[in-house]
């Protein structure tokens, strides 16, 4: 919502660039309860994520995003960061925990850190990178923690991607 | 989007009517090329998500919708299923696998079964259920694998609910 386009002026990274330990930061993305509410009356209508005073007698003691909407807007902070993988952001697998509710008026934010690097061993066009994403709210409590294993582009795929080979 | 409000006319299931092996079927979603490109805009701005023609030349090959959005619809035919879990649909943690591409047309259903059932140790309201949820389309063809570990109250806990103890 931040940018137009996100695919404009970001750096893109190929395989060969990334390294064990690289860190990323996304901007910040501010969560309110009409943006909480919209989305689960589309994919998660459960009383906790739809109504504050129903939500009060659930386990979660309050209105909550659900979390399939904490990983949409991890998911939006880091298509729309500076730093872009070659190819793009494609995941094959990814592990989930949300450690803490989502709650309005949070300011979200992702960090991640590149936890492994695999070259495919089949074909050089490209490999696989694991990526350690954690998404915090404004005081710094992760609200989601994420493993995705996501397919990258070489130099030598973009370059066949180029050539339409 | 077919029922106004999923929390009515439902079999709620408590901790003690789950057992290892019980499977149920969710109604179907379908999908279409607008749908994918509105929740792509909002969440997951890749050209492979927005843009048919820019597509062609990614790896998808063509339009394909975000796993997200394979993910909320998986969870949106979850909720509003006929059989639902006492205290809702809660994830403490999922695990997801994107086999094929959800494409426009597809016509989505989820299969889930129930794989573990374990009444926690120091509560006696709530046990942890491991949920695999495969979502198929029109073909058969797997579009997402979800194993999901939910928390599911007991009735002792959905009657302390009720006593606001």
């Amino acid at each position: 919502m931040q940018r137009p386009s996100p695919v404009q002026e970001c750096n893109v990274l190929y395989l060969e660039d990334l390294r064990i330990g690289d860190r990323f930061f996304t901007e910040t993305h501010a969560l309110d309860e009409q943006q909480i509410v919209a989305f689960a009356r589309q994919y998660d209508p459960q009383p906790f994520h739809i109504d504050d005073n129903a939500a009060q007698a659930t386990l979660f003691g309050g209105l909550a995003a659900s979390g399939w909407h904490t990983a949409a807007i991890t998911m939006r902070l880091l298509v729309t960061s500076q730093s872009q993988f070659a190819g793009g952001f494609i995941g094959a697998g990814v592990e989930l925990e949300w450690p803490t509710p989502t709650r309005p008026g949070d300011i979200l934010q992702v960090e991640s850190e590149i936890v492994d690097v695999a070259p495919s061993r089949t074909r050089a066009d490209r490999g696989m990178v694991t990526l350690s994403a954690q998404t915090r709210n404004q005081r710094g409590e992760i609200v989601q923690r994420m493993r995705a294993r996501l397919v990258v582009l070489s130099r030598a795929g973009a370059f066949r991607a180029t050539q339409g080979g």
